[in-house]
């Protein structure tokens, strides 16, 4: 897994003093330029992680937004080690949903990657994220990785 | 009045560096699990401070908006004195609102609350937000508040 | 060109120890108490550089997003510039449209400002923003201007 | 300010017996052909009187129903006069709205017309008024002004 | 023509004092319990009379709002005429509309029975009328009939 | 049953002449600040004249209609008799709902109410009334009571 | 009447071991390729017997369900008949409605067909029916017709 | 917890031969007369069972429909058991949402009532079910009871 | 061809008796985990059978629903086998579709499975099926097979 | 079958040159001052060929589309001939449809039309046709009748 | 008057052979890059043709359909008599709506422009034209000019 | 590149006297059987002739107008070609458009290939186009290729 990469021209993150700001990652795979759809889409250990039924029908319903929501995750957290720190340096998220009944869902794949203290949150529902409908949810993460951390 | 408290697995205030950053905040009391719906959910000096007309189809229409605003921004104060600071020391909102012809009322209630300096504000308009359809405005604070002020 | 100016109680900016940070702005411009709508709203340098085509159906279908785009992205720079830094300052954006299908028009200007190091950005589509349906984009910038910066 | 003059072929005013009744008025000022919009369609003083704020956003959302509130009873106001009576004669109101949110800031305007005993008063929300979807409320009201007064 | 009978148990009229106060009255033929939908349900002097082409799609377009405008009207006539009265005496009116598109097809007709004095008008579009949704408009009319007129 | 009160500042009713000119009432108890909802907000007798089945799914379906159809009515039987009158000499009687097909119940109850000649009577369908998208129907009365009534 | 027949190549009816199966019933006579659209269209008996009121409003409001309902319970009488059972062998019905606010007029049509043990119910609203949108309820009915019933 | 009852005129189950027939179950609580609209309104026994995560914007979104699910089904297990049977004599199954994103959540509550052999099952989304729209779900259930069941 | 498999926890078919229930079969396949879209999903001699025209307009605006009506009368006719019967013990039919418009469509290749005796059969149009939208048509079929079938 | 006449004031057609053009056709009988509706409108020949089932569900559905496809391409070939050619001189067809799901019926109608070269055909979807919604296609057609056909 | 001139990159007309294509004409001014929106931007002489009424909510209601209509014919008109032809050379029309209810008020336009044999005629209605929604029609005219006629 | 080639059973193009009439183009590869959805599905030349970015998310926004427009554009070009003539002889062109926003993309397409006279030009939006939603744009050329050009 390698760290977020821009859609368009713009900085996955930048270091500023002793902040590292995020832009907002969405389910895309920058390597396949594939958007994130469903269990399909993403590890078979991840799939197993967030409960894939093997139901047909319950997969579909279900599939997509638990995949974007560990995709999403597990790109900010590439990107915070890629930027020398880990997921618990992470303090903020603002997160944006396409439908908040996902919420639930969300959640529960968040708790996974916030094992420690919980970050700030905000959350609301927006009508649209980049590139098309079938993004259901874009996160923005702010870390806090001191230059020169206190011994 | 207590400090706002998450509704899910998240903090409701996150310090970095100097730097305090609040969760978006919405009406929602923690102790009593309420959503705030009017005027009869707040306070009675705050009623009396937002101009309750005791006229029942003004205060229907008006009391939603008015009481939800107070509430937001009186938990907001709340925080960033649990977190040591006060209301000035808030320099940046992000206002977040499922209709904007709200937004009169909210900057009334808004300017009760920063008498000094205001901060640097965003607003727009949102499809939804947590958890139910009656929530009409989130607030997303951040606060200034250096470890070792000058002195 | 002067800064932004707020349109109600609150600051066009803020400093807050080494970070500058801006309110949401949009196309209004504070002096003529005037909505940008399209060419004829900005100058007529802009207007060249931005590729008007003179053609009346292309314009007036263009015109909107392009003259806001750059009247946003302009009164960011000016606003910047009056804090003591300039546009390369800037390290993030959130920005708000009403339309994403106007993305690659915003995304098109953005370059002309950002020559150097792209800040991090995020993208969401919102159901509206002050103070008419006739605004088609809100930029919120954050800059980074050390008090002391090192020699 | 002169009495309120028909849009149409029908009378602003018709006389019957002690009643004068009047057609349903809107803001529309048939000297200068214009549809009152906002606080720039009243003179100045009308505006200090609903409390214009000079804050752009909110003036925009605020300022067509409170000025077309005005200007509308201030028509009746008028016409009640030319007629050979006063504000105080209205003794019964239709009103009609196009989005009933508006009522509280409809509703302040009205006790600045009406200081003495309130008219009987009928409220509801239609779908669309005369000539554009700009009118905001229309009200019809009827004035008892006897022929012929008890000593 | 006979004059409007009710729909339901309510009078067609009810005198009171000097007044005759008229049920709103819709396109319903009482005697062949028919909604007029057209030009054909009309008499053919009334046709001619309105201006009806002979073009199928100009009349299809037309018809409907043409026919109901004068059956309302002519059934008013005939009812203030069996209160003793006559078309002149009636001095106000209240009109709803289904679509305010069709008001100045009506306010050509009207123009036909108000020869003299025009009277008091209120105008408005509302979502539905009695009994089905063909029905395009209804007018209430109000008259002046002193029981011992001035010689 | 005490008499309509209004909700906002305006009059309940207003005496002209030999006539009585009701506000519209709509299905709100002033003393408990109540929104009339169902069967269960009015009186067993009402209930029982009104045919309350008892069964959930149909109660729930005609009781909101019901209810505040009886209850308007008897605000309007309260009121005039308040005022000196009786039900039967109200006259006229303008009747607005949400939804026409609410009107087969509303005029059953209506002939409870008017059992001697009937009043005239407008109907017409709105988009909304005050104070919430729960009231159903608002009705607006004119009574007529001479003041020196003949011998 | 006759035994209800298929609209399409269906059995109306069919055995299977001590069960009749019907298909589901619609309001469209066969004999006369006719949609039953209100009271006229079904017998006079039955109009008087759900309560016709000759008011053309209300009989046009509440006509198309309840002749509807009455005609489908019907048929399904004739068919159960038919097939030698009756009414009483009907042992579970599915009803399916375009809008439940229909359902207590059917209710109390299905009362006078059920005068002993009431069958098992399941009700649904769907979003349309054959052959076209002025049907409004779809019954199906299944009876217990044992091939040797004990003596 | 007892057997569903009927929320209108008919019967809540019927036996025909060897078969239990059961009417569509919807979450009310009859003795209660109350909808079932989340986690509250069930024992906190079955809340538990459920995963109630005690977050409230988390059980704000599940807790209606995982109420639902588990009221629904329980009564169906109360009914058959108050026939005679059990919960794996149900054989079938109808289900009736209003939303099918409820599926998965619906799916999870029904394996814990069917640990043997599942039913057949048929999925459909309606458009609306009695009494309101508050209701998400309803199940008709099937069961097989042989009278004379072999030895 | 296999019999039709569940897509979640539930019995493609039941017997109770002697009678083998069917759970609603969609064009779902189990071995491939697709949903058929149009006539490419099906078998080349069944897309001779149903017609397909070579034509790309009309086989796309056709093929979906005639594609899916074969694979799922297809599927109902392998489980029927599979349980020991045959199409012509089929004898009822409940069929949901997206949009009754393709009811033609689907008559006509019902008519290829059933060339005897027709099933009884109900026909609703219902807002969605599981998993998708593009799921236009779900069948819910019962068989007669008795256990000891007389000589 | 007489040549198409025009609705309004306007040419059925109209030669230039070696040119015949068409106006728009669709399909209201001019004599009967009728719209085509179903299989009833046209003549039982047509109907046959058309493959009217007599299930009446089925003609309900396809019947308008193949009715109106027939009656608009017979009106066109009656047009050329009375201008001195015939089907086959028409080269080219514009068709509008108000949905072109009913693109696959009508092809199969003007395939029965057109058995030697095809015309160039442009087909696309419009939001209304004269004179009411009913009308579900209209075709326009050229035709090439040289003044002087080489010998 | 000058003739129509292009809006884009493209002829205003072309001819080809004997006949004169006109690009489809809406009501722009190119000279004063200027929608037609009323009476108010035709000539005088042009109102008084079309009875302006003087009447504010007539004309506000009737004025932008008429004043496009005529705007669109004298342009076509000026655009052929460029070509060196005149209107009665135009033989065909495809005329574009907005809405069709407007198709009356522009066919009575049409007659003032077309005194002899009128043109063939196409009239559909489409869901929007160049380049705002503020335009109602869009007319395409074809001329036939041969380059040698006749003696 | 192969000229276009009908979708159904119509001409490509056909020649009358000394014109060539084209039947409406989309974008689908009859020899692919494939719907041109974005750059993807075009050469690499015309990509980077189109203004290709690069960028995930513009690219998705611009491309499938870009990717049609030159596709349609392209098969017009080959087609006349086939026809004997070449892109200059094409004087007329009918642009359907799903959406109008999408016009100045298609515009600096257009220019691209007509370098010389631009044509004649009428552009309307439409509501759908053949097959599928995915189709953005349909043009209806005609050519002048006259038989026997002058010296």
């Amino acid at each position: 897994m390698t760290a977020a990469q821009p859609l368009a021209k713009y900085a996955a993150w930048r270091r500023a003093g002793d902040f590292v700001f995020l832009s907002g990652v969405i389910a895309v795979d920058p390597a396949r330029k594939l958007i994130v759809r469903g269990f399909d889409d993403i590890p078979s250990e991840a799939q197993a992680l967030l409960g894939r039924t093997g139901e047909f029908s319950t997969d579909t319903k279900e599939g997509p937004i638990l995949a974007q929501s560990w995709y999403v995750l597990n790109a900010i957290k590439a990107t915070v080690e890629s930027a020398g720190g880990q997921m618990g340096d992470v303090f903020k998220l603002v997160q944006y949903f396409r439908n908040l009944d996902h919420f639930p869902h969300y959640s529960r794949v968040r708790k996974l990657f916030f094992t420690g203290e919980p970050p700030a949150s905000t959350v609301v529902e927006v009508s649209a994220m980049l590139p098309t409908p079938e993004i259901l949810v874009e996160v923005e993460a702010t870390a806090y990785l001191p230059l020169h951390p206190k011994a």
